[in-house]
């Protein structure tokens, strides 16, 4: 948990600098509200369960359809800001993935960049009809862990696509290889070929550039198998993550980078909001109010796997505790005096513990600190309280000072900063 | 989620400063589990889920079982000290309860204490036997809702007590009216008459005393209904919670007090975790490892009503972001501008917004910054660009002046710790 609430306190102060609300929405949702929202695959992988009242419920599989679904029951038409121009929110998202991913000090780390009408002209192009578009996007999706060969043999064999079709689709899908300057887009535009995209694509990177980002690969075979997206779609790799790390699924391969999947992902989901709005049976856009959205979600747990892994391998002390000052009795019959000076220094706000003990020996209190890295230790003893004075002592150094009870709090503050 | 978040930190923090360890147990947990552990009533509040797989599963309906089943399952005999001496960890306990009401500016609030060997003496003493004390303790719970009249005559009609020893016990009960003061604790001694009890309750208020604690009143009647408390029994209430509130509950009784139960419960349980560990079959002590345990929990939606309450009574605006700085134009076409220096102030760490325009009118963004209260803007204009400033506007008072560019970031940090 430690390790955990320090990951989740980067991310937390990451959308706090840029301006984030804080929302939550519940465990469960309706399974009606969930279905149909995550392709394919997505959707066997939902769980559900059923309540008391026997509704059909299911746990929240992402974050973002229990959002829109948020928004839409609350009418909120925007968050952050109703009004905006092209680019600049989901430049501001890849910021917030960049800012996070090096701050986190995880290693090298890329975000994958690709846009729903790249992926929807490829399709049309490859002659993958609208219907075909969410089962070919989840045998695409298959890219990060099969060769192009054996997703093509599926999409032949199993999704009903042509042999020269998908010899097209390939074609572009596997530019991924190319890795576009941001400074160079132009090229990308050339590659393309795609107008509206065009208009688009290069301005995103050119703002990424601007907000300091370098770590952007375009991605053409990105396609997240969420049926949501709407323009931009991101998803952040971790390549080495457990690199040097000798766990079981790594077999006789040990050191080898070993892959943990997406760290975080997001994109543009203009019309999911929409959707939940719209009362049963009407169609067309006419009829709905538009809320554009865009956002990001970072996988914690996956986070948390790679930061522990690291802290493994650095054999790294992580301390479970913040505890700053330990009171300590050189002698017996102090207990007293140690729970009056406990009491007073939470009252100033530091964070203080003592022994449980009504007569603990002093050699295992000063162990106790050691053990668990509290820097400082206050030691009561009967020649001391004679004199209005107690003993500091700097647990790391072993050394000590006398300190007179009114100096106490201001030694304590400075001592700590000093730390 | 703003206000709840710090109502979440000031507890947490308590804790912290208290030398506290952060576990967290997973939401559900196996009927089996929570079964036979809350009581008469509590049984029947629990929620049962089923799971894909077939298995009984309930929510967890405390957050002390769970923690139980935790350290039995992982083998943990402390977490934060094995050893320890008569009621220092239970007066601890305290501290944080008074510690966090008071940070939290709730107003007046008190915790009812009270023992577990108090409530069996007086049971024996009224002649209800071990068989009864569970339903007999869910009616003394009763008392902060009920009178005793009412209390008495569920005792002899629904749970068979005899007239006369329901009075006995009621002489005890009532005894919460009395109020004892934390100096003069040989009244209590006196008045309970229990051996045993004498040698423990006088030590914790003592304690308490110790650690600057004034807020505890001795309330024979708390019996929390649940099974597991072995010792110290202790629940915080915030009397004059909602006062002043126009609260529908209230009905014509506007303005009168509306109390919200218990805002915070604990006690010693030393026999919880050694029911979990002992193996299906054995009984008796002699088998079982046991694992002294003392806790406390809060009831983080009751303290986030009482505050979201006072809010509304107060009239307070309540911030939802923490925005420090908002990034301005005073012309058109400063979009890169803006993005560029928005970039590095985030770099810097500042908590930085600017408008998702590329062209938005300077009137409007001032606005923004008014209703958001946001404290700082920086207005990025040609004429400043040009001789190398930008124009630094307190948002409340107006006043504005320009700063270097080289100068900003300390510029900045000096004008946020003015605030």
């Amino acid at each position: 948990m430690a390790v955990r609430e320090s990951v989740l306190k980067v991310v937390t102060e990451a959308f706090k600098r840029h301006g984030a609300e804080t929302i939550d929405t519940p465990v469960f949702e309706l399974k009606d509200v969930l279905m149909g929202k995550y392709g394919e695959e997505g959707g066997k992988l939902v769980y559900d369960l059923q309540d008391q009242g026997g509704e059909l419920l299911s746990l929240r599989y992402d974050l973002t359809v229990p959002f829109a679904r948020y928004l839409a029951m609350n009418k909120i038409s925007n968050i952050k800001s109703g009004q905006y121009d092209l680019m600049i929110p989901e430049a501001e998202c890849l910021k917030i993935v960049d800012e996070v991913l090096s701050k986190l000090e995880i290693g090298e780390f890329y975000v994958k960049l690709n846009h729903r009408l790249l992926l929807e002209g490829m399709f049309a192009a490859c002659g993958a009809g609208p219907d075909q578009f969410k089962t070919v996007c989840s045998s695409i999706d298959k890219l990060d862990k099969q060769p192009w060969s054996e997703v093509e043999e599926e999409l032949i064999k199993e999704k009903g696509l042509t042999k020269e079709n998908t010899i097209k689709l390939g074609q572009y899908v596997t530019l991924r290889e190319y890795n576009p300057s941001l400074d160079n887009y132009e090229l990308l535009d050339k590659l393309m070929g795609f107008e509206e995209l065009a208009k688009k694509f290069p301005v995103l990177l050119r703002y990424c550039c601007l907000f300091g980002i370098k770590s952007i690969r375009f991605d053409p075979s990105l396609a997240r198998g969420l049926d949501y997206y709407t323009g931009a779609i991101y998803e952040a790799v971790v390549p080495n993550a457990l690199k040097g790390l000798n766990l079981e699924e790594n077999g006789d391969q040990e050191g080898l980078p070993v892959g943990v999947g997406s760290v975080a992902a997001g994109g543009r989901y203009d019309e999911l909001v929409g959707n939940f709005m719209a009362p049963a049976g009407t169609k067309g856009k006419e009829k709905r109010h538009d809320v554009p959205c865009v956002g990001v979600s970072f996988g914690i747990e996956r986070l948390f796997a790679i930061i522990e892994a690291k802290n493994q391998v650095e054999q790294l002390q992580v301390r479970t505790t913040e505890t700053e000052i330990f009171i300590a009795s050189a002698q017996k019959n102090l207990l007293e005096e140690r729970m009056k000076l406990c009491g007073s220094l939470w009252d100033e706000g530091f964070k203080v513990e003592m022994s449980y003990k009504a007569n603990p020996k002093l050699l295992n209190q000063l162990q106790y600190c050691e053990d668990r890295l509290i820097p400082l230790a206050l030691i009561v003893g009967e020649r001391e309280l004679q004199d209005g004075v107690v003993k500091l002592r700097y647990v790391q150094t072993r050394i000590e000072q006398d300190v007179r009870l009114p100096e106490l709090v201001s030694t304590l503050r400075n001592a700590l900063r000093s730390l």
